[in-house]
């Protein structure tokens, strides 16, 4: 009875996604920089996820995606593999909804994110990035406890909630030049681009990855989902080793061009948001704003969106690249 | 034909100075943490003045008072000494209206703030903080070549300037309990009592200074201006010696108390602000959350103020400091 290729999400979903996590989530904040208008001759718009519950977009796909189980799913209780963020969304979202929550992640992962996770009344099952493969003991344990896996972006329900956070930003600032949305697993992406072909459909979408793990790229340009090994780098949400199934298929249909940005344009990033914008951003929510800076020349007198994925950078860390 | 002593400003001031920054100024938002209410069983909303322009209130102030210069005055220029963000609000704001600025600053001021009022322009003078009179620099100055010398606090427009960024807070939240503002040398504090008198009389208004210079706090108990040597603090933006004229006749009438707080807790406001607010904040605009912290279990149940006065903190100082 279930397809071969399951039908792919619309923008209803993404506005039945809204309905659901209003009151939950929260509207963020959109900010702009004079001094960067004036640098760039462009009106550059960000939408501020770091300031989302738990820090990061994440939470608008899980609570979407929870919101939705049935009585005996609530009861028995989810199961999630995360880098991070996804696993925080998913243990908040669970703890709001009264359903019981497992997360797997990497034993590497930021331990604000692994302390966060556990903060939220989450059971954490640590792996080895490296070695193990996730997907296999998050099955395991689905099937062992009779969970829910709710994936951490290839997910009906998750990309149409992350399609809210574009949503917002149309709603506020109106129709955009172009849009600059960072890529791991491509939820944030996918569901980006569900909202943006409804609400600005003229608008360049990009997604942004980081160089050494540019999977997305090349899937985008040989037509098929490129795997790739756990690429390093600072952007620790976006180390995947491939996209999706669902999230490819709405890329590659609605998504202009993938791009790719370095570390060390990262670190910018970092900079940049903390001295001229006064914002804690993580490595991987400077993907976006690190991609249009780099074509900034391109975007002289357009009406730019930027997409800030998160927040949640360990202090330390963020000291350590910041003092360097 | 100077009164002795003169009028004190009046919450019209404030309005006016409003009426004339509309446009210039950003209204800053108003951000609160779902953890923390939830924490302090508590209403909490930050007033975030690291989003003001130059990355602090002390725009307000500066160009509230540069707009009232007559045509004389703009040719000639100003003059004027501060220890960094009174220095950058003059010099944007003698730049948006085409006069020339000169700024008195002390050699130990962060970098990043000598380096940002040179790159608004400005003429930067640098003195010895612990051997030099800057105030006998700054007029000396001024006699020379005809400079009109705008004080950092003790003046009626600039305080009256500084009393705006209450007015958005109380416009846009209601009325308040309680309401923490740093106190330097009292421009932002004088200013939020003129407001907060006019529309929110019954909400406790309190000054907070760092624990070593807590001139203003000796000042308030023993009814006359106490002056102390140069403190040696983080905040160093409230490394004053002693209030001003105008501003502690407002204070001794309108502020219900002056509190302290350790460097120690305002390296905790920093994390706290990085961690789970997603926000740079200077040392100096920790100092209203860290005295609310400090005094949480009094404010359960109320609807708290705070404003974060600014961001503009060295990265490699703040990295060092969130790191340690």
């Amino acid at each position: 009875m279930t397809p071969a290729t399951p039908a792919l999400p619309t923008y209803d979903d993404v506005v039945a996604a809204a309905g659901r996590i209003a009151g939950h989530a929260h509207r963020t904040p959109v900010l702009t920089s004079r001094s960067l208008d004036a640098d760039w001759g462009a009106q550059v718009f960000f939408k501020c996820e770091n300031f989302q519950r738990m820090g990061a977009f994440k939470f608008r796909g899980a609570f979407n995606a929870l919101s939705r189980f049935d009585a005996a799913q609530r009861r028995a209780g989810v199961v999630a593999f995360s880098s991070g963020n996804h696993a925080q969304g998913i243990a908040l979202a669970a703890r709001e909804l009264g359903i019981p929550a497992t997360i797997v992640m990497p034993e590497d992962a930021p331990a604000a994110k692994v302390a966060a996770t556990r903060g939220y009344g989450a059971t954490v099952v640590l792996y080895d990035r490296y070695t193990e493969d996730r997907e296999q003991i998050t099955r395991s344990l689905a099937q062992q406890h009779g969970l829910t896996m709710i994936p951490p972006f290839d997910h009906a329900d998750v990309l149409a909630g992350q399609g809210t956070a574009a949503k917002e930003l149309f709603e506020e600032v109106g129709e955009l030049d172009a849009l600059f949305v960072c890529l791991g697993g491509g939820g944030l992406l996918s569901g980006s681009a569900l909202t943006t072909r409804a609400l600005s459909p003229r608008c360049k979408l990009y997604g942004v990855e980081p160089a050494a793990g540019n999977d997305g790229q090349l899937s985008l340009r040989s037509g098929s989902i490129v795997h790739i090994d756990t690429p390093k780098t600072l952007a620790d949400g976006a180390q995947t080793q491939h996209l999706g199934q669902l999230t490819f298929a709405i890329i590659r249909r609605d998504v202009d061009d993938i791009l790719t940005v370095t570390d060390e344009e990262l670190v910018d990033g970092l900079r940049f948001f903390a001295e001229r914008m006064k914002l804690v951003v993580e490595p991987t929510g400077c993907l976006g704003f690190a991609a249009a800076r780099a074509m900034r020349d391109a975007l002289r007198g357009q009406r730019v969106g930027v997409i800030i994925s998160g927040g949640n950078v360990d202090l330390a860390r963020l000291g350590a690249l910041l003092a360097g």
